[in-house]
């Protein structure tokens, strides 16, 4: 990490023996940099730590052992990049936060935009956010004070209200010449936007195409009049789709009345495509969020739900057995097959629901080919269930010798895989209806039908049929 | 969809009654369109979809009848934008490029970006894909021929040929001449890259800075030299780590002598992101790609082996409790309990197996940090598996009056919920060092583990206490 120039990265992470797939962190560091804070050495940390990438000192941080992660940025002081608590997971961010004085949080706040610097603040106490509000200059205390009135998740508060914005009557050379004298520019920004007299807009010029242009070239003459415009109070996962589907690198925000205040840009997508993907896959696993650098007493709670919620449905199935005992007293083979049918209901009834809920995800599955997709599911659960049922049917029955049993449990395994498979892509569809997100709540239910299903039928087949 | 000026999306979705989230379609369109289709009537067709996004009209086509898809095409003609094909599921699409004639597809490619030309191409049969090539003129073809030749998923399928690289001793008014003299730009750049005779990137300069800086100042003087470098061969995964990490807008591409050979942009870098966090999804899920355009045929060859794999494992925990069938014909509670340990270490080994696929995934899980992760997984298992012996326990008791089997059932969860825990922890970890994609292969493994160990210590339990 330590060349300056060509910092040509993951070419050459195979030269050590690191196996770990981190760029600059593998654990020899880890423990170098652990040791020189347990000796206090600061000119071996600061020198070491001189040229790393504020995501990179995020990451260190992460690794280091809790105890050591205040010494490292009381010894690093005032050579922590803002950016480095943007970086932070949140959970780690907030044990570090909190040992900050409000005047100190308020100068890193001050040196973050706009968007970071409202993520960094929305996740503050009331009191804690007051205090440290009253420490900033008034201007800057209103802005932040703005982007936090907008809802969180919203186009609001992904926006950068710093942009370029010019008349459609203006030539290129006097856009240029507006740049120029303009400060408070974002770092990255990728076109200049065209706005009537409302300050509505109009039309939009890449950066490229202003930068190829001659001075006398017309603003209006070169400008897209086509673009999307986001309303500032759209959800973020929204923006994100119509990033997605657009290919937009950049897109204007506009408030209830058209006017433009805010500009959102794709880096800020790429976050929020990772937010909202990662949500869904901590919930179709029944984790309400990302607990690995929770306490063990938060991550004990963020777990519970689901695993009550998974004790009732185990609780209900066992009654469902139940109603059936007299059955697998008589013959005990029952006891031993049960699980088969449920377990490979789940399984199948998994497999739907995935493709449901992320078909759902990106607008793939609506309600125009639902009935058209929900028979061809119905027609693969059929022709797979026919095939495990042969298979299981036969091990039952040369295992129990009881050609019965095995006729038994290959019923159960079709009729099982079936409703697994409708289930599965029915009930994704129908909490999006009710607006519940499909991904927290479809693998309960499913699983539940599945497991009582598939003991239910099982059993109750035998006791017509056996008894 | 069809005022060309202000095409404000989603503020106005709720005007009409149509729940569904997506923007320009709805069951409505989409009928309108397929009767359009039956009756022939191109003109109505052809105004409607006039100023239709490629990514709508792609999404229009995937919501039609499939046998109303060719007629569609046929009717839209050379309509059709390149880029609709591009945008495409890739099971649609191929139906659709089946029925088309070579040189027919070789104009399509043409028009299309490299990437997107070269990532149309890929899915072709080597047949097929040679006659296309023959159709393009020679130049073109050994460019789609060069993006063809690195590997699937690497840096070098993602890049943009195109780029403005200018030479250090330049000014920003060379550069900016030359930027209007250069023809074959892409539409979307947002940096000049700085390089040195051998043609190796030394700096970069992005674009605003450029245009707000005088026609006399130097290239050298205002670049950054520290940047980013991608190998042409680096997997596509870890180059959207890089954008993800290091905030990236766009990243010089360079091959094995360290020239500049390509540029890759954000924007493409969200597909990946999108493709990536699929495919964990849907691995999770135990489907191995996203069937939902796929066949019949084809969708229950892709969920099939999971569910043999599943059959192997249901096997295998109806061969453990078999060995009990002596203890559960003596006491029948024990079969109808059964399924609550196994069930309950099942969803807890899936919440921690979750979390650590996904820390796997964003490099927050590491050798470094491993063995303090573990700790606390086994100590979050270790109170919530205590919490809920408790209430089991008290539920066993009284539902069949026995404290015996009450103390059986909340023993074997404690035990079956620690396992879980650490076992969902260290499955993923194990895969990924053996450069096996934990998303894949944690699930079957860790409902194993948790099915055996459940039933054989809760029966186990009950044959040494009971019997």
């Amino acid at each position: 990490m330590s060349e300056a120039q060509d910092e040509r990265v993951g070419s050459d992470a195979g030269e050590d023996e690191n196996t770990a797939p981190t760029y600059g962190l593998n654990e020899e560091i880890v423990q170098d940099i652990q040791e020189a804070i347990e000796r206090e050495d600061s000119a071996y940390l600061h020198e070491k730590l001189e040229d790393w990438h504020a995501a990179d000192v995020a990451d260190l941080i992460e690794q280091l052992k809790p105890k050591l992660r205040l010494p490292f940025m009381r010894i690093m002081e005032d050579r922590i990049d803002p950016d480095v608590y943007s970086a932070l997971d949140e959970n780690v961010r907030e044990h570090l936060v909190d040992e900050m004085e409000p005047a100190e949080i308020a100068a890193f706040i001050n040196e973050l935009e706009l968007d970071d610097a409202v993520d960094f603040l929305e996740n503050f106490e009331e009191e804690d956010r007051r205090d440290v509000l009253n420490q900033i200059p008034p201007d800057e205390r209103a802005v932040l004070q703005e982007g936090l009135s907008y809802g969180e998740d919203t186009a609001g508060r992904l926006m950068q209200r710093d942009l370029i914005a010019v008349p459609e009557y203006w030539n290129i050379g006097q856009t240029i010449d507006y740049m120029r004298d303009t400060e408070n520019l974002p770092d990255e920004f990728y076109e200049i936007f065209v706005v009537d007299p409302r300050h509505h807009p109009i039309g939009t010029i890449p950066l490229n195409r202003a930068m190829r242009s001659k001075r006398h070239v017309m603003v209006r003459d070169i400008m897209d009049a086509e673009q999307k415009l986001i309303p500032v109070d759209m959800d973020q996962e929204e923006v994100a789709y119509l990033f997605k589907q657009y290919r937009l690198a950049s897109a204007a925000v506009v408030n209830d009345d058209g006017a433009l205040i805010g500009v959102i840009t794709v880096d800020d997508i790429v976050d929020v495509i990772n937010e909202e993907a990662e949500e869904d896959i901590l919930r179709l696993g029944g984790v309400s969020e990302d607990d690995l650098f929770s306490s063990v007493y938060r991550t004990i709670r963020a777990r519970f739900p689901w695993l009550f919620v998974n004790l009732l449905t185990a609780l209900a199935a066992s009654f469902a057995i139940s109603l059936f005992d007299a059955t697998m007293e008589a013959v005990i083979a029952l006891a031993v097959l049960m699980p088969i049918a449920a377990s490979m209901g789940g399984n199948a009834g998994t497999q739907a629901l995935t493709v449901a809920v992320r078909a759902l995800a990106t607008k793939e599955l609506t309600t125009a080919n639902m009935f058209r997709i929900l028979n061809k599911e119905a027609l693969v659960a059929l022709t797979n269930g026919s095939i495990f049922a042969c298979m299981v049917g036969t091990v039952a029955w040369l295992w129990f010798g009881n050609p019965l049993i095995g006729g038994i449990v290959a019923a159960a395994l079709v009729v099982n895989i079936l409703v697994a498979g409708v289930i599965g892509m029915i009930v994704p569809v129908m909490l999006e209806r009710l607006k519940i997100d499909p991904a927290i709540a479809s693998g309960v239910f499913v699983t539940t039908v599945t497991d009582i299903v598939g003991f239910v039928v099982f059993l109750g087949l035998a006791t017509l049929i056996l008894l």
